[in-house]
């Protein structure tokens, strides 16, 4: 067997999760549907959509591994590179067009299949090769000429779709605008079959999330837990990717956000003293996790520890009881950081009225980024700004990349953190407006803890969430996880 | 401690090897010697590299983790993006140009270095930010204005180098051909410094894959063997990156040359009749290895998979023995493809007169690519081909990646192979010239062996060449090796 050996299915073998062709079938149904409600399109008219190309490192040969552009997986579902595909809005037929491949593929890169066999694996309507999209939409698009391009502004990164093109494209009427807003809101909305593939990519870091927190011991490298996350994705649940790049962040290091990149690449050893902030997900067929695991090294909270973890879980476990359809992501991001405050003041870290720290944005001294954002196929979502100009400018809230109103079937990550910054904490302390609500000499005994995240994956619905992510969270669980020494649990840990 | 706490070295910790900042100021040195002894350059020329930058996947936020650009890393050892260099080509003084970073940076990516860090860590003369660039190139390259930039092709890849650029580069007078084949020939022969790392990369991917010979069992999927390797190169060694896609073949798999790539992911579940050819290597602080171990999952050869092992590792060691200095890597290859020949010969898989079937490229219908290829801070290294319209055109030696003659601190990789590629082999039978020599009959016995290669990394020595890589290689050592039924060894393995 092979991914697509069982029919009509993607699926790595064992107890992997089966995803089935539908899954796209549906997504194109769906979009011509909003296509068609959105406004009266000519008969011939289609979606072209770009797939992602092969690529070499600079001027190289080296190949990065492949993955899919994210529009493209969404719609059709194909691992491979340099497809491109193309749907008919009225009777929603689809077609891919296939690179055509040289004889020498067959000694260097396996079988060439035929366009048949792809029609079968991708279930689409057609298979054409690259080379013949002209003559094909010659024939197809003969009257309207319209075609609808991928084109539009990403909110997260502030980049742009790149619009198909093919030769000949000249002679077809290009339609830039109403694609992308309408396939990005297809995107937000999650199927029941997409919610099947997020649960199993939440199932599956979580236990690796699991099997690090077992297998840590004091004198470790933070990218040796790297190693174990992501060898027990890949090797038990077929991960080959990972979301995002690992965040394994010790003793001061949590306290930077995206900590674990090219420039600060998990390479501190670990101390029995240490929290972890470990923020790591892997990806099944394109579909992401983003799961955030924070606790002591030695598996035994000191106080200061657990007043801090305890005080980012209630935020955390606040906002899960509190979303629901309608409800907007802007006043959960200040629900959780109006619960984080009043954590640190009961602890004394902070002083004085509630309402005016939030006037003045204190909490973003404490947790300068969003509460969440849209997960899918990107870990950082489509779709969080219906309208970018109404993103916020103020300290955290402009850090949100959603302010939208909840729906039914949109999937967040519920993230509340608190961290110490030194240099956001040396703002707040030079700071006018800041300074008098900060204890420095109570939050000097907090510094070493660097920071805590807890970040879990919902989706909405009809009148709340449901929690897709799996790990221990309490502190009390977390101690009793750590110190279960029954080492064969490491080994027999398993993904049922 | 973090990579660079250690002064003067990029260390990842416990027994992980310290890499002096020596190893890039010797390269620069090198390369300005090896320039002014090119041509006379004036006291104020200056040679200008690009780091690699940082990417984002097509419109979304997602950075895939940065790895430098080669010719970058080999002059400047820099891990970060963004970043520019230059040197005096008359004094060897260097200079690394630093992107100016936002005051944001600090609480998403972590603390900004100053100037004076970089200078520090990275041993170099000046820093600057790369805003500084053309006010200080106005005053450093005041009278010649001449500045060398890198523009050339890779053989391998048919691409070009990107040539360094900045605002205000007009000014100056570029010369675009002088630095590419100087400094490609300073990275073809190692310096003693580089042979270090490039012996510590080998002897970690030695011990992944011999960790992944001891777990392998009947009925894993093969992706699961990449996790094995993976995991232990990144936990035990700190490479966090391979240093190609991980070609895990089993069945009739090791007939497709660069199996594992996206369309071909390493997918299939392994019976125990399989042969398994992986070719996987590590790599540390962007330095390559590049190993291939063929052996059966059963841990026991059949008396036709021995055959075709022997036949290779026969082939593997007659070009070793034959390496040294001014030998032509053309000649090893014919040298491995006649070893072959005779084996297969001997066994019966084909028959006729040796120098015939030489002469008609028979061998290229088993072993389509070439013997071995340059490695170093690329996988395919640079350097091949010192004219590229000398390339063969003939089966087999057109694959080849250098037709040059050795030179001592040359590394390459030595790897024959025999592949059963049903594509391959039909060509062979409906070719007048070939079909008599082959025995369809008894080639059809050894069909399911899919195939073998046998890839050792060695270093060309004064007289010979010194190997770096360490696995069991004959059979009875591979065998030995897998039923080493102390499990406690999948534990302890080490690299001491
Ligand atoms: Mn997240
Ligand atoms: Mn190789």
């Amino acid at each position: 067997m092979d991914t697509f050996s069982e029919s009509g299915y993607f699926w790595k073998g064992g107890q992997t999760l089966k995803v089935p062709m539908e899954l796209f079938k549906l997504n194109r149904q769906r979009l011509c549907e909003a296509l068609r409600s959105h406004r009266t399109l000519p008969s011939d008219s289609f979606v072209l959509l770009q797939g992602g190309t092969s690529e070499m490192r600079y001027c190289s040969d080296h190949e990065p591994l492949f993955r899919q552009e994210s529009y493209f997986h969404w719609t059709f579902g194909v691992i491979e590179p340099d497809f491109i595909g193309a749907i008919n809005i009225q009777n929603n037929q689809s077609i891919l067009f296939i690179p055509r491949l040289p004889p020498s593929y067959v000694a260097w890169m396996g079988k060439i299949k035929e366009p048949d066999e792809y029609k079968k694996i991708y279930h689409v309507d057609h298979v054409y090769y690259v080379d013949e999209l002209e003559k094909t939409f010659d024939e197809l698009v003969g009257t309207s000429k319209l075609i609808l391009v991928l084109h539009g502004l990403n909110t997260d990164s502030g980049s742009e779709s790149k619009p198909a093109n093919f030769n000949g494209i000249e002679k077809f009427h290009l339609d830039k605008t109403t694609l992308h807003p309408i396939i990005t809101e297809c995107r937000v909305l999650k199927t029941d079959l997409e919610l099947d593939v997020l649960r199993y990519t939440n199932k599956i870091s979580s236990e690796a999330h699991k099997f690090v927190m077992l297998n840590i011991k004091d004198g470790m490298y933070e990218y040796e837990t790297e190693a174990l996350f992501q060898y027990y994705c890949h090797r038990y649940g077929a991960m080959r990717h990972m979301s995002y790049t690992c965040i394994c962040a010790t003793g001061e290091n949590p306290a930077v956000l995206h900590y674990g990149h090219a420039g600060a690449p998990n390479d501190r050893q670990l101390t029995s003293k240490d929290m972890c902030l470990f923020d790591m997900g892997g990806e099944y067929y394109c579909y992401a996790s983003d799961i955030t695991c924070s606790f002591p090294v030695s598996g035994r909270f000191t106080n200061e520890q657990r007043i801090i973890y305890e005080a980012v879980l209630d935020a955390n476990r606040q906002v899960m009881k509190n979303v629901r359809p309608d409800v907007s992501w802007v006043d959960m991001h200040l629900l959780a950081e109006r619960t984080q405050l009043e954590h640190l003041k009961q602890a004394g870290l902070i002083q004085g009225d509630i309402d005016e720290m939030m006037d003045v944005r204190l909490g973003a001294l404490f947790m300068p980024h969003g509460l969440g954002h849209m997960i899918g196929i990107d870990t950082h979502d489509v779709g969080g700004y219906l309208d970018p100009h109404t993103r916020s400018t103020l300290p955290g809230l402009k850090s949100l990349r959603t302010n939208r109103l909840l729906k039914e079937r949109m999937c967040i990550t519920v993230e509340p953190g608190i961290y110490f910054n030194q240099a956001l904490l040396n703002d707040g302390y030079n700071n006018n407006e800041l300074n008098k609500f900060l204890n420095k000499n109570i939050i000097d005994k907090y510094l070493h803890i660097g920071g805590v995240r807890i970040e879990d994956n919902i989706v909405i619905t009809k009148d709340g969430c449901e929690l897709l992510t799996n790990v221990p969270r309490s502190c009390d669980e977390i101690e009793e996880w750590m110190n279960n020494n029954n080492k064969e649990i490491v080994d027999k840990i398993d993904y049922q």
